[in-house]
């Protein structure tokens, strides 16, 4: 397998093409020839028109990238007899309008029915939640909405490009959301970077959402605003970039320590990239009861004094890991070590960094969409390996975590998502690897394995009854309710 | 007709009962009869269970009232041989859950998918917004979407029953917007009171939304935070309590007076009721030219120099309408008047108020549920007639108004409702009325008519150009755009 992004023909590249050409034998052998010779894939072919003279068909192309699909349109162009009517990028056709809509869940045709959703009765609707406050989770869209709020500081890898930008991100989370675990999810992108405006936004918005999924915040803002809102808002709060990171991190090193028959309470960890999802990992392998996490950024290994690049949440780390107290780069920091975590940037691990770690070396480099280092070059040194990509084994992916997740405290109504309730996600994702199938190659399942979610959500309510976070009382004699 | 929340059974008072009784003859007769014989109405009757010995079905019976429905329910139980099983509401039953949801536009089924509405395809969509703009107006849902706003402080004639308890009112507006104009509307239920906050907030929300629906705030509030936010904010601010009432009052009132053959010019108007429908319908009323409004609360006229009971908004008023500052009770105002517009409360126009009018007198009396007079009482003297109620001719509904502007305004990506507008918006819905159909009885179409929504768009989205709110083109060689 090959770098997508840099090598492959990729679907999020392609183009489509409204060729017209003579009908006649061999035309669309030739215009199929010209693409190959230069590297394109065609990945689906539609007839538009054709009569006795002219042939017009739809090809859509992928390319490796910009240029490519560019140099591949003026190819086709230039060949003789073919016409290039229009061109289009798939891409953008399928994001024109955007990808949510408002959907309507009762009748809606008649006057009769207007006067049940609308005026009158829905007053009587009204008053009834305004007399029982309680009714509103009954009643109303609440019980299964959640927010998903940015400020537009850190989408994707893509850093702070803004409330409108981040929108086409939150949209897609969105459809995740509905598609996964049928919940609704409406974007709420922030025209302020302020936190205080942001922890008032969001809390004056409270009511008519039954959780919040922050999104896209960069750090250390993400820290302060999350754990505001945690003490002031009464339905859960939830930094995806921090936790549903983490517990899918936890997740796949719960099957990875499994092959190397190793615990959590005798690992060393080294975790390159300590923003908002490397500070949620080291904490909850902490709680998990490791006891040697070593951090590190750009500057090397975060230990107690270090004055250089330190901001609150750095030296606050650096105070409860690292117990060696260990100086320098991340390669000293790798000697011996059980298991890299790579949330940094490309290409940061170098092949001699894994071959000094411990035997049985666990990698993760989850770097978007160029990891830390490539699992070919790992691999003489790695024993289990997973990055962020679809494209290889092992996808640290965090659709496995967040949409259960909220839908296990939908269910149950809960006010808060806490420790046990992340750490219930991370064992319910891992459990769906059964022992039959645990394999180097297959520590986690993929984002559209269908036992995810419901055993997400049914963990996640349970420790929500446990732990008293949970609105609803449990049913009697069934086990937790959850949309399978 | 009579009226239905006092006099006649309901269906929003409707009960669902599943009864089982013996299969035998006359069993289901009986139990009809004794409901009738208690004023209930038998809506629908559904099969269960049906065995030799045993039938099961569920009874849908409108009632009149709560109190009315239960005492049904009980002669029920009381007959002999038939077992009420369980009862509900179908005004409930239709609520549970909430009754909108989000709707997904584009493929999510494969990896592939997944790679082109989220990560990694997603990434070169928000570049391109972030890049250039006004593309999150092609490639995101804000072009379609509006932001319901309310406090809770103003719902229905309800009052200020909080946010929560908003929120079924809410989403049944925003099934009324994407029913009827596709717009894609949601709620946004606000735990303040604080216009400063409510200003801030829905600034700070405006990245993710085509425009603003504010909702049901009370008066004077509502004046403050809608002015603020038409002059702070770039997307469409309409407070439809005020305005959508206002546009629909003036297109019953541009077809009333061609029935009676009278010019804006020359009328003389009385206006009961000056919250914020009343305020907008005087200010809009005085746009067409009327020279003589008298607004009344309470208290009587509103005119120059009055204490009592006064508020910047009224006063405001006073000084601009009432020419020969009459003081006096409503009644005294209505003496010649050719016009008495009702937005006040039940049962405060008497057939004597009605009598001191001028010949050919229009009355709207819009009150919800009752209205300051029922149409019956009105008849001797009022030549045209309307109210806010479905099951009278002439219904004054916003619905006529709010889904058309809106689709108009984001068909041309508007930044503002002006007057212009909101006139053009007037036109349009009296227009739906053909000159063969106009009468008495006829005055405006229903909500569901088919051609509202298209006329109203079309004719906002010409004023945005006209007026240079639009921030699309006029597009060449076409009429306005608008979704039928």
């Amino acid at each position: 397998m090959v770098d997508q992004a840099t090598k492959g023909a990729d679907v999020t590249y392609s183009v489509k093409v409204r060729a017209e050409y003579p009908n006649r034998p061999g035309m669309l052998g030739t215009i199929a020839s010209r693409i190959g010779q230069l590297g394109g894939d065609i990945a689906a072919l539609e007839l538009v028109h054709a009569d006795r003279a002219t042939m017009v068909r739809d090809i859509t192309i992928n390319a490796t990238g910009l240029e490519h699909g560019q140099r591949i349109i003026r190819a086709i162009r230039r060949l003789p007899n073919v016409r290039v009517r229009h061109t289009s990028e798939p891409l953008f056709n399928i994001h024109r309008g955007g990808k949510i809509e408002l959907g309507i869940k009762a009748p809606m045709e008649t006057q009769t029915d207007l006067s049940l959703v609308y005026t009158p009765g829905v007053g009587r609707v009204s008053m009834e939640v305004h007399r029982r406050p309680e009714a509103v989770w009954e009643y109303t869209s609440r019980g299964n909405t959640v927010a998903i709020v940015t400020d537009g500081t850190a989408v994707l890898g893509l850093g702070d490009i803004g409330p409108e930008a981040a929108l086409p991100v939150m949209e897609g989370k969105a459809m995740l959301f509905k598609h996964l675990a049928g919940v609704d999810a409406w974007p709420i992108c922030l025209a302020t970077k302020d936190p205080e405006a942001i922890v008032q936004t969001v809390k004056l918005i409270a009511p008519g959402f039954g959780g919040v999924n922050l999104e896209d915040i960069s750090a250390p803002r993400c820290f302060t605003i999350e754990e505001r809102l945690k003490k002031e808002a009464d339905i859960p709060i939830f930094h995806d970039d921090q936790h549903g990171t983490a517990v899918v991190v936890l997740a796949g090193l719960i099957n990875a320590l499994k092959i190397v028959k190793k615990e959590f309470a005798g690992i060393k960890v080294v975790l390159a990239g300590v923003g908002a999802a490397g500070m949620a990992t080291a904490l909850l392998l902490q709680r998990m009861g490791v006891p040697n996490i070593i951090g590190c950024d750009r500057g090397g290994t975060l230990y107690r004094g270090r004055e250089r690049e330190m901001n609150p949440a750095k030296i606050w780390l650096a105070e409860r890991t690292n117990p060696e107290n260990i100086k320098g780069a991340l390669g000293d920091a790798l000697v011996g070590a059980d298991v890299f975590l790579g949330l940094s940037g490309p290409g940061l691990l170098k092949s001699e960094d894994v071959k000094r770690m411990g035997r049985n070396a666990i990698v993760f480099a989850m770097a978007n969409p160029v990891p830390e280092i490539y699992p070919e070059e790992a691999a003489p040194y790695a024993r289990v390996m997973a990055t962020g990509r679809s494209d290889y084994p092992n996808q640290i992916n965090n659709a496995l975590g967040f949409p259960g997740i909220f839908r296990g405290v939908l269910d149950v109504r809960a006010r808060e998502i806490n420790e046990e309730m992340k750490i219930a996600a991370a064992s319910a994702i891992a459990s769906q690897v059964r022992p039959s199938e645990l394999s180097e190659q297959y520590i986690i399942p993929g984002v559209f394995h269908k036992g995810v979610v419901p055993a997400v959500a049914s963990a996640v309510a349970e420790q929500a009854y446990r732990t008293g976070g949970a609105r609803l009382p449990r049913p009697r004699g069934r086990g937790s309710r959850s949309a399978a």
